[in-house]
């Protein structure tokens, strides 16, 4: 792609989903772009990288950043990753383990997400499984980090657009148990856009003195 | 690599550890093998591939011929692994989730290993921790799967060499509660070897007859 050769960009990403009345290959198109401007981290999936050769994508590094301003260590501690998706699930998971956390990912098939050996005993929970509000606030470990990287609209006759926009997890009742909760909107979501400006920004300097891209981004 | 261009070589491993006096870049010389040959899964790290076009490493694979062969469906169970190594824990955590269990991934840092929540709770339990019998029959769970995917040596006077050859699984006390246990020796050892032969006929009729790398492999 030309975009790929123009010297001026230094990052490109592939704002999914790829929305077509015509069946479009989501991998087909994120691997068209160069690895050297996929500041998103798409390229290849994110195992393959160790972190040490490619940019970590932008809603789980902006996870982690929440996570660490919470200052709640991570090592040792009990995650759950609700969902497993290529670009929140899985790259928490795999997040959430290099620093340490012993990390349980739970999605549509887990029979018993309400239960407190579940999701009950996430010192960290993180929440990308694309269902409104689903997870509730007596799901909740009392003082629990909670980040919620949901983004769903439902029906609110008060609004103008006659909708409003709520997280995977019921904030306020979720609010009144955890010790650190993000809101939707106004939570995960800046800290993704910041971190995209961010890994630009690196890419940028990057390109600019091909030094290797680095530990700079390691957690 | 000129077995990478040898068209009579069908597949290529690199046996790690690479022992030597001197420091090696394992990852170096691991991705020097091409991928058509990699029937040990290496080149990338698993994450990468999506099992659409890579060969899975033979003793993940191997693990989970051995847990379809129980007839214990993966589909909704809690599964742990112990261990997070790129050959055995983290693509177990893999194949283990794309087929649908809750898996939970504990490790050195996990605190609580033994307790009743954490590995007791495991309808299917893959140890791949490095640690002589450290799993206890104590901690598992009554009619579990059980995987054992350790080689350790211990001291053992009775032999002539001093020494024998037990697996991260208290073998005695678990098989008690184990509803389906591998011994070590002669469980997922040679069954790792029946899996890199497979692979490597299958990478074979790929060289020979250029099919897409498929599904085959899925499990």
């Amino acid at each position: 792609m030309s975009v790929n050769e123009n010297a001026s960009v230094h990052g490109l990403i592939v704002q999914l989903p790829l929305d077509s009345v015509n069946r479009i290959d989501n991998e087909l198109i994120t691997n068209g772009v160069s690895p050297e401007k996929d500041v998103d981290g798409c390229v290849v999936s994110y195992g393959s990288c160790d972190l040490n050769d490619c940019f970590i994508p932008c809603t789980p590094n902006g996870c982690m950043e929440l996570i660490r301003q919470t200052g709640v260590s991570v090592a040792g501690k009990h995650a759950v990753v609700i969902g497993r998706s290529k670009i929140v699930g899985a790259p928490m998971h795999d997040l959430l383990l290099w620093n340490h956390a012993t990390v349980t990912t739970c999605h549509s098939k887990t029979p018993d997400l309400p239960e407190q050996v579940t999701v009950g005993r996430a010192e960290i929970l993180v929440v990308g499984a694309g269902r409104a509000e689903m997870v509730r606030g007596e799901w909740v470990k009392e003082g629990a980090v909670v980040i919620d990287c949901g983004i769903n609209y439902i029906a609110d006759e008060t609004k103008a657009s006659g909708k409003r926009v709520v997280g995977d997890v019921h904030y306020a009742s979720a609010k009144e148990r955890a010790g650190f909760i993000t809101p939707v909107p106004g939570g995960v979501g800046p800290m993704t856009v910041a971190m995209l400006m961010e890994v630009i920004l690196f890419s940028l300097l990057l390109i600019r003195t091909p030094l290797q891209r680095a530990r700079r981004h390691r957690t």
